[in-house]
């Protein structure tokens, strides 16, 4: 078995994360900041610890303004919902996944905001212009993914939170594709919300995400409960993470979590970026030499994340798919990716796209594996 | 270490949860609905089997109606949000978690729904006919939970469900304290919609819940974004699950959920209920022996979980909690339980109360022992 679906959720992750939320589910799985009682105040130490790590990870300055979350759909949805208001305006573009254009969408529908959604070419490359172009008088956030998980075109985040903020408005950032791979840091690149998600390059378990919030900004809640902190109030206390975080987390998961960040610091994030990228690089340089194969995504491997779109001529993306599946054992995720504007923009709305996404744990003898199913079904095809 | 804090979180689970969550995540682990490769498959399948699993504890005909969530917060918060249109009424009761008051409280303060909250007697208890009073054109929706966290009072579930129904209102129950000890049937009791957490007697991990949602019922989305399904809409799709499952979901915990309803259901959940029953009645049987001793709650057995609060004397609950896991090793939990309108009916507000809550691995020795420790300190502090 091959595992060429990282994009989705990675696999494995490494046996320091399978261990650590086994042993905090065992020994330490009281609940967090709910009570005094040394198995308590065990799972809360976990937390708070958890936080820290992220907070290092990704240079944020307090641990508290991070809440986590359980994928990084609901802290996309947390940010735009608790931050958007009645009359803003939202700009952002053709290449973001459904948890950003679904929950943008809904508050269009709804009446409350105004949405320009800026197209991208056809590599899936945003030009700065055009999203200034875009700004209006009441514009109030800028969204964009940190790269297109169905091109994997990576976005001048850097340039984009400079503009934002030099026109007053606020940036947020869909990190789900790259948190845990490519560098993030909120505070030199400008960033007042990232979402992300815990399962993917960060290598934790499923069930875990974040968002982390600009301090300035006080955002209004989509869910309130249990908090475990003024349980006098009625309402959703102001104090973060309190304010996101409602009922009972997951601690072995954000266990898990911090154990993930923990592996990623100690091999080193460049060496795993520098890893995957050489696996991509060798896949589309191959790829290239066979006419019947189009690669999708940036020419410039400097532009892109390990996460490449393919098709085999005119052939329908879920029929390859299920080839490499059947007949080789190669896991890949065909179709649509959840990101219905990246395909229109990408020209693949009809046939989707055949991706392959690399993860931490692939090799390059799997790669040459995967090249030679695609050569070899490419001519069961003509 | 004596734990009895099991309505916070159960502590420990049964070593088949462990496993499976284990095996889970280092087998099956790539991402549900959104391949066709085998492992992704697999995970499906997982989910799938899991949902079938929920469907036939609660009596729930179709598994896709549904949904899984981080914890029963998220459950409520999605069900009362979802239901609930500007210009609705809604009947609550003064017993409930805020999960639920904090969500209607948010929706009132919006200027969205009228709220009326059915104040209950000095046990906890609630009268129907005060209900039934509170009846307006406009009540939409009746939430309830099944029983307190604080007192462990047992509401009358079936018999609010006929009062709704006979009124054309919907009934909407927070089974968090219930589910997986005291049966549930969504179809006897005439539960539209129902939240459960999967940690607590479910016997899951943490990061697990869950909410049904009647058939007749299409619930507006508090989050929208991948499903998976339909990628090519902007907006969420109508069908469920998927309709209020967004984002990658928590495979191993939910493979884990459906491994403590199986243990749950090889024991028997009557055995369980029971036992844990017999430990609660000779604690307050015990305990009622000493003048000093404060136990809240109904009189009659019958009529309550094993969910004991108290008081010694005037001394603040914090500090006996203190002391019971300083001196004694006794894992309770002290204050307000994120219930501050059950203090204020029970006459708690200001003590807060000891909460002793009892699980289905206690054992009478640990009760027995709990007993004398709080008699010593009952000793200690006359």
């Amino acid at each position: 078995m091959i595992y060429l679906d990282n994009a989705a959720t990675t696999f494995p992750k490494p046996k320091e994360v399978y261990n650590r939320v086994y042993e905090v589910m065992t020994k330490y799985c009281a609940n967090p900041g709910r009570s005094g009682h040394a198995m308590a105040l065990e799972a809360g130490r976990i937390i708070y610890d958890s936080r820290e790590i992220v907070a290092n990870f990704f240079n944020i300055e307090d641990p508290m303004n991070i809440a986590f979350t359980s994928n990084a759909s609901e802290a996309l949805n947390m940010g735009i919902k608790g931050f958007l208001e009645k009359g803003d305006h939202v700009i952002t573009t053709t290449m973001e996944h459904n948890s950003i254009l679904r929950p943008l969408t809904t508050l269009k529908d709804r009446g409350i905001i105004e949405l320009t959604i800026v197209e991208c070419d056809k590599e899936g490359s945003l030009d700065l212009n055009k999203v200034e172009d875009a700004i209006q008088d009441n514009t109030k956030l800028i969204v964009t993914t940190h790269a297109s998980n169905v091109a994997g075109t990576i976005f001048p985040v850097e340039e984009i939170g400079k503009l934002a903020h030099s026109r007053d408005i606020r940036y947020m950032v869909d990190g789900a594709q790259t948190a845990g791979a490519y560098d993030i840091d909120v505070k030199k690149m400008k960033i007042d919300i990232l979402g992300f998600a815990g399962h993917k390059s960060l290598l934790g378990p499923q069930g875990t995400g974040g968002l982390y919030v600009n301090p300035e900004i006080q955002l209004n809640t989509i869910k309130e409960g249990g908090t475990g902190s003024q349980s006098a109030l009625l309402t959703q206390p102001e104090m973060m993470p309190d304010r996101l975080e409602t009922g009972t987390p997951n601690t072995p998961g954000i266990a898990g979590l911090a154990a993930g960040i923990e592996y990623i610091n100690k091999i080193g994030i460049d060496k795993i970026r520098a890893d995957e990228e050489k696996l991509a690089e060798k896949f589309i340089s191959e790829l290239r030499k066979n006419d019947l194969i189009n690669i999708y995504g940036p020419e410039d491997f400097s532009k892109r994340v390990p996460v490449v779109s393919i098709n085999i001529g005119e052939e329908d993306s879920s029929e390859i798919g299920y080839i490499l599946n059947s007949a080789f054992e190669i896991y890949t995720r065909p179709g649509l990716h959840c990101a219905p504007l990246a395909h229109k923009t990408l020209g693949t709305f009809e046939q989707g796209t055949v991706r392959f996404s690399f993860g931490a744990f692939n090799t390059e003898d799997e790669i040459d594996k995967c090249i030679d199913a695609i050569n070899e079904i490419c001519e069961s095809v003509v």
